[in-house]
């Protein structure tokens, strides 16, 4: 990064945190001079940045001021799941959003998808095209079930950013983040185990937990801050916990960054009742701040953290390239991944070694974390606009999600089955729980470019919930006592 | 195919069967094309082609007569595997040849791995590299958990050579044959569970059912009509059997084809007792008779076979894209399939449909399966020539396996480890036995082009078997009674 982005960078995170909060008069150029040893003309460059994002406006003859955002909604609630290890539902809900591919004539608001249309995911494509050219057999082989030795490599370096220090040896690449997580849970867990998960959680990673036999303990979770160390401690103290899998950077669904320091709180915890931890990262580099937040892997002294990830959310879903960094569990995991899936597909490896290496990965990023900071801003803002008045929006720091908390009757099944034919359709809440909680919540990708269309897709998801809240009151006026 | 090679084909085959035996005179031309209504000149065309492939040799005046072939060897022995349900050891070997990436400096003899040199596979990196141009989106996208439809459909059409007739809403694209064998494995049993297999069976279905905690029951093989029925039924009888996992095409590592009668009575025993069937058809495509054996699949009426195959084989190893047709338990492998490694790559999939649709795949084959079974023949030559008079070696029928029993002490780990240092590895055969049986035998891939360093590398393989041997019967002198 330049020496001006850097500052702005450093400027709208204490923005974002409140630090300077909206109407405020920000520092004078010179101050800023002084206090970061820069030239005038890079704080200048700086604030101009700030203003083509629409943070900071100047007035005239006084200086730089926070603009007003939009007004916040609040907050979903901490969540408070039940109280004990359950079996997992919900499989036909999600078999119904990934049997299906990509439709033409559906708006499918709730996929996980990121934006692929970008120019800088171009030079992927032709990395991936160049791999087989030239009558180049390498993409046609097996190469090492370990994954191609050059991209691990290129994962350990990308590590750094996030405060690991790896080497190649310590990874295994997989067939996206899914098999990694899966193999990590396969390598360290039982059927029957239990296995204690932030809530809301992954709905993929509910489906593993089910296929594989264990039973999910949900945590609850506060939307900011993370998973709830306090309970998750009781939850150690009464049941005998194999492992905690969470998702503390760019949490889906809540968007959230967990703290440092509860990050090592939780570590230590892991460490004093002697429990692995799965640390799900796959939204990490997409952190809108910069530089992106530390793993709880960093932390890691005893190989007890195996860190799963994949290109999947930063590049591309259908590449299938994941990783793990299993620790202490490396061989365990290596048997899992063998009799899962075998080897890994070369050619997706040796075109990301190349994709990566000339810095195309690193730039893909910076372009992606701007972009989807700035579409969360104008989601967040239709989302003011066209719903309810009293939703309850998160306010994600990385990843491309937003999730939304109903009034607690509210069905979003009933409101996916009404926005049928209107050919748009959210990511229901209740995947997002092990036993079918957050009925009343959905999620929605905010990744694409925030077309016309997509506005009058939240327009109409807003006017259904809106008829789905008058049917409800109404019925409930019927139902008036006396009656 | 052309009339004369068809005719070839049919000709080959009866003397494979020994109904002309070496030095036995051929039907004449006349007769011969009065028996098939075909030309003189078509019968000639036939006659040519197999003397190049040097099955026939001309008789000035006399006609055509079955060549000599070289003396055969004997054929490996019924195999007598444990009679009871075991754990399944071995992984460190397994994970030994697995591990390691393909390495310049070593012959892996015993990597299972095609030729992949061919300009018949040449579109596949063509159609590979095809895939993301002009800014094609749709190989980064995620597709169906099913797997692209257009493949299912080409997949589908193929199968109709093994006589399986089936649509594309019945199959599913997984990552590589391996995958669709684990989820086959979990949709239907649980870990602790019983599953009968031919033995000596593909390490990766061992390792699978290690991973899985399955234990398997290996049952007696016959090196040319594979897996004992009679011992099967008797298991069946006395244990609670959950599944029959078998490779009934061009067996790995037998090379046999299961006889289409034994097929359908092993179907009737399955339903007879009620147990699921998973038939591993990844060499099937690559038999040397022409039409190709069938499956078992295509006699199953109630959805208990559950076939499972890729490309790994017939294409290229590294595309990692592979199917499974599984019968009535479609649902649960979807639902395995998404928690193992969730979707499979797309771009691989879009380059097979262009290779498939073109009739690059069917062109392919022809070339391999006559390159295979040539070099099937010379590498049976190599080995009468190099290795011990008493070697007993298998007659396979398709594919590109050898299997060779040596001497009831012969330890082939021990083999490999003096070979190390002359750069050439085999595969043992503990590996292939879920009880570390068959030390004593070793499997040898013929796939490569059989260069002057392959017949180098045989030669070493035999000196040092001699050496061992002698090294051996020295041992044995020394231990003579009264020392
Ligand atoms: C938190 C989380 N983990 C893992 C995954 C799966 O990633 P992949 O597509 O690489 O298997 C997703 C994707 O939806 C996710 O949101
Ligand atoms: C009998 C058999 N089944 C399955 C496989 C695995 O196939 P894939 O590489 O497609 O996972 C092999 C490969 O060695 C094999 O020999």
């Amino acid at each position: 990064m330049t020496r001006y982005a850097t500052l702005a960078a450093i400027l709208s995170q204490r923005i974002e945190q409140g630090l300077y909060s909206a109407g405020e008069r920000l520092p004078s150029i010179r101050a800023l001079s002084l206090e970061h040893t820069v030239s005038i003309s890079t704080v200048q460059q700086a604030y101009r940045l700030l203003e083509e994002k629409r943070l900071v406006e100047p007035r005239a003859k006084s200086g730089y001021f926070v603009r007003n955002q939009p007004l916040r909604a609040e907050l979903p609630t901490v969540t408070r799941p039940v109280q004990r290890p359950v079996e997992i539902s919900q499989w036909e809900q999600v078999l119904d959003i990934v049997r299906s591919p990509p439709r033409d004539d559906l708006l499918q608001l709730g996929r996980g998808m990121p934006d692929i249309t970008e120019p800088t995911l171009q030079p992927l494509l032709k990395a991936l095209s160049n791999v087989g050219r030239h009558g180049d057999l390498r993409s046609l082989r097996y190469d090492s079930i370990q994954g191609v030795f050059g991209l691990r490599e290129q994962i350990a370096r990308l590590m750094l950013d996030s405060g690991c220090q790896l080497d190649a040896e310590q990874l295994i690449v997989t067939t996206g983040c899914h098999e990694a997580l899966s193999t990590g849970l396969r390598a360290v867990c039982q059927p029957g185990d239990i296995v204690a998960v932030d809530s809301p959680c992954y709905h993929g990673t509910m489906q593993t937990l089910k296929g594989l036999g264990m039973k999910a303990l949900e945590i609850p979770t506060d939307p900011l801050t993370g998973i709830s160390l306090e309970a998750l401690e009781m939850a150690l103290e009464q049941w005998p916990i194999k492992m905690i899998l969470l998702t503390p950077n760019c949490n889906n669904p809540l968007g959230y960054i967990m703290p440092e320091a509860r990050k090592k709180r939780l570590l230590t915890l892991a460490q004093r009742y002697d429990v692995a931890i799965i640390e799900d990262d796959v939204y990490g580099d997409l952190a809108y701040s910069y530089p992106r937040p530390r793993t709880i892997k960093s932390f890691d002294d005893d190989g007890r953290v195996l860190l799963c990830s994949s290109f999947s959310k930063t590049l591309a879903t259908g590449l299938r390239i994941g990783w793990i960094a299993p620790g202490r569990y490396l061989e365990r995991v290596l048997h899992m991944k063998y009799i899962g899936s075998g080897l890994t597909a070369t050619q997706p490896q040796l075109a990301l070694v190349e994709f990566i290496r000339h810095g195309h990965y690193l730039q893909h990023l910076r372009r992606m974390r701007q972009r989807y900071q700035q579409n969360r801003d104008l989601m967040t803002q239709w989302i003011g606009q066209y719903f309810p008045a009293n939703v309850r929006v998160s306010q994600p720091r990385g990843g491309f999600m937003l999730w939304i908390e109903l009034y607690e009757d509210f069905d979003t099944l009933r409101l996916n089955r009404n926005l049928e034919n209107q050919g748009v359709q959210v990511a229901v809440g209740s995947i997002f729980s092990a036993s079918g909680k957050y009925r009343n919540c959905m999620r929605i990708n905010y990744a694409p470019k925030l077309t016309a269309e997509i506005e009058l897709a939240i327009k109409k998801v807003g006017t259904a919930i809106n008829q789905l809240m008058e049917a409800n009151s109404a019925t409930a006026e019927e139902c008036l006592p006396g009656q």
